[in-house]
């Protein structure tokens, strides 16, 4: 592709939102529009798939066009997915031909060159196919991810649009409620557990652990995917807890399970994407602290709330995403394919980091997990190390403005695309 | 009083929190040190009670004198009971006698002549007995109640201090996970509940509902203590918002309950009020939702992260919350006893309030519920009238200062005092 570089034909290009949202993942899709208006002499029109993936297989295009600049800029302080995102995966290339196929029908009846997908690992992964059965189809589409997940989980980069501002809402709401419970512990709670987003990595509950200024500060315990869950170490430390602090704050990913693998709470139901969906950890380690120690318990469980929290959203998480959204055009109009924009940490103290390119091969699928060095020996905390790691993520506040006491949140005209194709397409 | 107040030698004064805290309790906690510093000619000594009232009668006394002025103001963006707060509650003056001597004969023993207990309902109770069982005893104290409630059901006060900032969290927190909801639905989660605080009445859940810029916005459903849940037209409305919108966003009150008053989730224990202990309406509904209609759930429970978000706090909570403090130092100095100092709403748009008084009796022990017109006829959501009333509640930011990515919260030195009595109390 290098090659042709100069005299590349103006095409036109396909953005999409993919699975969980996240505070900022607008702000990525800010970058990417603001970016392809940048370049009008290269890049036609900018679709966009409502609700994803989905979209471009239902051709339910929209316009990005249509939306006007201001609006454009407040995607950058409006959490969820403005055009809608999805939870719908394709799966292996010999299994799901026939989704791959529509997609490049799709990509071609409106010229589409160029392909921008906004997900996690799952996503990159579907982007990598794409790409190479484009080639297969004779049609070629430059595919760059553009990374986003709140679980911090993809590999290569530094750290994920999206893991900033969840870790800033969690560092932030377990320094509350841990205020909180101290000043009431003497004659009521005792034990106070918050449950966090982490299917299989503990970054969100490391997070938490951000809250403690200097040790001995709450969260006096963090539950991560990482360490097995053992109940009487549990139990023996809630009891030292209180009874020197007066009182204990847990922080607990739904993705706690025991030496065995199993999680303390599993729902049993599968999401699209085949995972275990969760939720439910704190209402279990509360049963246990009652049968097993009966002190006074309070849990909360933040669910959606701790991924849309754009009124907290971290400042460096909101310029990242803007700047991998920018940056994964950019990449796409050098003539890089299959890559996606990675974060590249130059230093901690000051922070200070720039963008880089990775193969998306190297990061479809792969999960990142919080590494042993950056949680304390006991399990129950996070290191020096793990600190020094976390905490630049989390610096700076970007408020939204805000119209009669609540965030003025933007909601686009999402104009459709006249259909061009006879055939329709059932998910 | 009135006529000898001129004369009235210097006295101390002892303060403290009570009940459940706030994200603002502790600005009118600088609005009594405050005042009560700038009137040093005829106020000694201002004690704070560690951890409440339990403080008094354990003669464990906080000297406030001892914190700077910088710590105070601190006070002003800092959320919970920086003195520490107690769920304690005195009983009638003939089943609690020794208690109210006991509370008598430390204020005596420190030469305590005012008393400003800042909390609810109950705390208004307990504060009127002090000032007539010290009158009984030939001990006068003048007692003023400080408002305070998240739950917003104090009779008189146009609104509570407590509430705003509460009702600002939960506003934005639904604003927030509705965007998430929206974007996700067609492939994901259709229902999303959130289960906010209120005991019995429905102001924090109605607050869920300034979340709708306008009629169809969610939240679509309110559930309020005040309005007799029914599953069955509970369920149609789920549904037929599902097929209109899409997705279905709920706001429930942990003081959900059925005609025959039983409340959706009873944990089954009381706290030291004898108040029921609530928790899991939310769950309870999801099950429904799932059992009924089958639609895919998330739910999300707030707990104390609600009412210590100060983070989120509400400009005009704050300002009301400091001017208790300070005018209930005011009504002391100026011969008022037994009173408590309420907010007076001259207008809605604009905003404008003023400071009135009450007298303590007329506040003890009553709740204020949501009246029936400020919600809607179908008993799902707030009328024009409710929004008119607590629009002005959410107003305004106040953010606190932040250091490293977090709220730099203060805590106090709370340097104790010596005791002077030779009798001991146990709690």
């Amino acid at each position: 592709m290098p090659a042709s570089r100069s005299k590349t034909p103006k095409r036109n290009a396909f953005y999409a939102q993919s699975g969980g949202v996240t505070a900022v993942i607008n702000a990525s899709a800010a970058g990417v529009i603001d970016a392809c208006r940048k370049h009008k002499d290269r890049i036609g029109t900018l679709y966009a798939g409502r609700d994803g993936i989905v979209g471009a297989l239902t051709e339910d295009l929209i316009d990005t066009g249509k939306e006007s600049a201001a609006a454009i800029k407040a995607l950058r302080h409006t959490p969820s997915g403005a055009f809608g995102s999805a939870r719908y995966k394709l799966k292996d290339l010999d299994k799901d031909r026939a989704r791959y196929e529509r997609l490049i029908e799709v990509f071609r009846a409106h010229d589409i060159g160029y392909f921008f997908y906004n997900g996690g690992n799952d996503s990159m992964d579907t982007a990598h196919k794409v790409s190479l059965i484009g080639d297969q189809m004779g049609y070629h589409v430059t595919c760059v991810g553009v990374p986003k997940t709140v679980d911090n989980d993809l590999p290569v980069t530094d750290c994920c649009p999206g893991f900033g501002s969840v870790a800033k809402y969690i560092a932030v709401s377990t320094l509350e409620a841990s205020f909180d419970v101290a000043s009431m512990a003497r004659t009521s709670t005792k034990v106070f557990i918050l449950e966090v987003m982490g299917r299989h990595a503990g970054w969100i509950a490391a997070a938490g652990g951000l809250a403690a200024r200097k040790a001995g500060d709450p969260p006096h315990i963090i539950l991560f995917p990482e360490i097995a869950f053992d109940r009487e170490r549990f139990l023996a430390r809630v009891k030292e807890t209180v009874e020197t602090k007066g009182y204990c704050v847990i922080v607990a990913s739904e993705g706690t399970k025991d030496a065995e693998g199993r999680f303390l709470a599993d729902m049993g139901t599968r999401d699209a994407f085949g995972h275990v969906q969760l939720g439910g950890v704190a209402p279990t380690l509360a049963a246990m602290v009652k049968d097993g120690l009966g002190y006074k318990y309070h849990w909360a469980l933040a669910d959606y709330l701790q991924r849309s929290a754009r009124h907290i959203a971290s400042k460096v998480d909101v310029e990242q995403a803007y700047a991998v959204g920018r940056a994964a055009v950019e990449f796409a109009l050098a003539g890089q394919n299959a890559v996606m924009p990675v974060i590249v940490r130059k230093s901690s103290k000051p922070y200070r980091w720039t963008i880089g390119s990775v193969p998306i091969a190297e990061v479809a699928n792969k999960e990142k997990m919080v590494p042993r060095h950056y949680i304390t020996e006991d399990g129950f905390g996070i290191t020096a190390a793990g600190r020094r790691y976390l905490e630049p993520l989390i610096a700076g506040e970007a408020y939204p403005p805000y119209r009669a006491g609540l965030p003025d949140y933007v909601r686009l005209r999402n104009a459709r695309v006249r259909k061009r194709l006879k055939t329709t397409f059932v998910i």
